[in-house]
């Protein structure tokens, strides 16, 4: 049971966190925090949260537990600004996609990664950004990803994974270097694929004629594409050692199968895709 | 109205164009042709043909509109199956998805490119396949791209679009090499990225654990990988050489995107996030 959460950054990730615990009773009052008050009074419109501070210092002031759910790049500035002003009870954690750069902003800000601090990841969310798009199922069987580092205090993460869990998630433990590789590949690649195949196409230069061609097919791979650009491009700063070693690989990959093409090599080509149909059949539909 | 409708190949493609024919009664009666007297059973008893023969040249017997959806690397042996017993007012066509290598295939069994023969290519589909997956509103609302030749008389080309608008379908006409381009960049560039992509995660050497971290996005983003990988592999047979120039172009744009990360270059990431997303929200999403 939380007594009051805070949390900053009132978006898709922390608007649906926020109502999830909200519809479980796990949580008594939420205080949300952030820059745009129109964006805060929306929030509190929605029944989303109870009442807003633009000063996170403010917002924390007695909350016994607080989400940072802004993108990568504002982590540093909201750890400055709480510092100093979290209750002696308070535990923190945060939604961050990639660990390692959140983890270091930690270390640096409060001279230490602090054992109040449980560094977390929901992998869920959509194209859509914004609390309007928050809704309370949205974590309901989704894995929650928690990144305790040596430092973190066994009870704060316990704690972290009972929020979650009463949230409906399924919350795994991970070293956090293995958690920025994992999401290089499941999530960054592919965003950076889809937004370049976009720019790639829309840059062919006829006008988006190609588009009108484009069947269910496309419209599904290129979703990702309408992703909020300010976040990806967070992620890209972030994680960026993890997601080249990635492109790497891909790019690697596409050789040996642009190589396959130019060779008309119909017994490679079909032997590529099966495995890869079978992967995806066996991995991902499951 | 079509007396007689032909159709070599029953699965998805052929299948749903014979369902759809049938609910706007548009045709009076349907034969199927293929390999597999099974499969052909089945769809006769789903309703889908009247009649099946396993010989082509039996199946178009009297049929005055001819449908060939086979792979397109069968498309040739089909050609030559059929010649000599195609009815004196019959039309031909294909649903093949790169459409110079059919016509080649047309020019070379018929010598000379048959003045009947529509190339023809419907931009719809899933990546399901067989008869089972057919169903009539297939191609309400979605394109189909006929691709006639100097040699095509006009009026079976009128015949064969009279056809696919009584399915439900938005017809264009597109030369053949344009089509082939924009089909390289909208449908077979996605599908080898998205083959890739899965493959290249497969052999990260996991175990397939990965993909357990796998959100709603990356469901999306490689749905299109459990695409037929017959299909797909004639498909990067016949038209390799525009699904090659479409590589590099997107490999080059890829390589701008790659040296932003490296170069940790917010600026460049930024815009070329919000490029593509303003372009998938201008075109595909429109």
């Amino acid at each position: 049971m939380i007594e009051r959460l805070c949390v900053i950054g009132v978006g898709l990730i922390g608007g649906s966190l926020a109502r999830a615990l909200r519809d479980a009773g796990f949580c008594r009052e939420v205080v949300g925090a952030g820059r745009n008050p129109a964006h805060l009074q929306k929030a509190v419109d929605l029944g989303v949260i109870d009442r807003y501070e633009t000063d996170p210092g403010r917002a924390v002031a007695g909350a016994d537990m607080v989400l940072v759910s802004v993108p990568l790049g504002a982590m540093a500035a909201v750890f400055s600004a709480i510092k100093g002003h979290l209750a002696g009870h308070a535990i923190l954690t945060d939604a961050g996609s990639a660990k390692g750069g959140v983890i270091d902003a930690a270390r640096e800000v409060f001279a230490g990664v602090p054992a109040f601090f449980v560094p977390g990841h929901p992998i869920a969310g959509t194209e859509q950004s914004g609390v309007e798009a928050s809704f309370a199922s949205l974590y309901q069987g989704r894995r929650v990803i928690l990144t305790p580092v040596p430092e973190t205090d066994v009870q704060a993460t316990a704690r972290v994974r009972e929020m979650w869990e009463a949230a409906g998630a399924d919350v795994v433990e991970m070293d956090p270097v293995h958690h920025d590789a994992v999401l290089a590949a499941t999530s960054h690649l592919p965003h950076v694929l889809a937004y370049t195949l976009v720019e790639s196409l829309a840059r062919l230069g006829d006008d988006g004629e190609v588009f009108d061609y484009a069947a269910g097919g496309f419209r599904d791979f290129t979703r990702i594409a309408s992703s909020d650009p300010v976040m990806w491009r967070d992620i890209c700063l972030a994680n960026g050692d993890a997601i080249q070693l990635m492109i790497e690989h891909f790019v690697a990959d596409l050789n040996t199968l642009t190589e396959a093409i130019q060779n008309r090599d119909g017994q490679l080509l079909l032997e590529l895709f099966t495995s890869a149909r079978d992967a995806r059949n066996r991995f991902v539909d499951k």
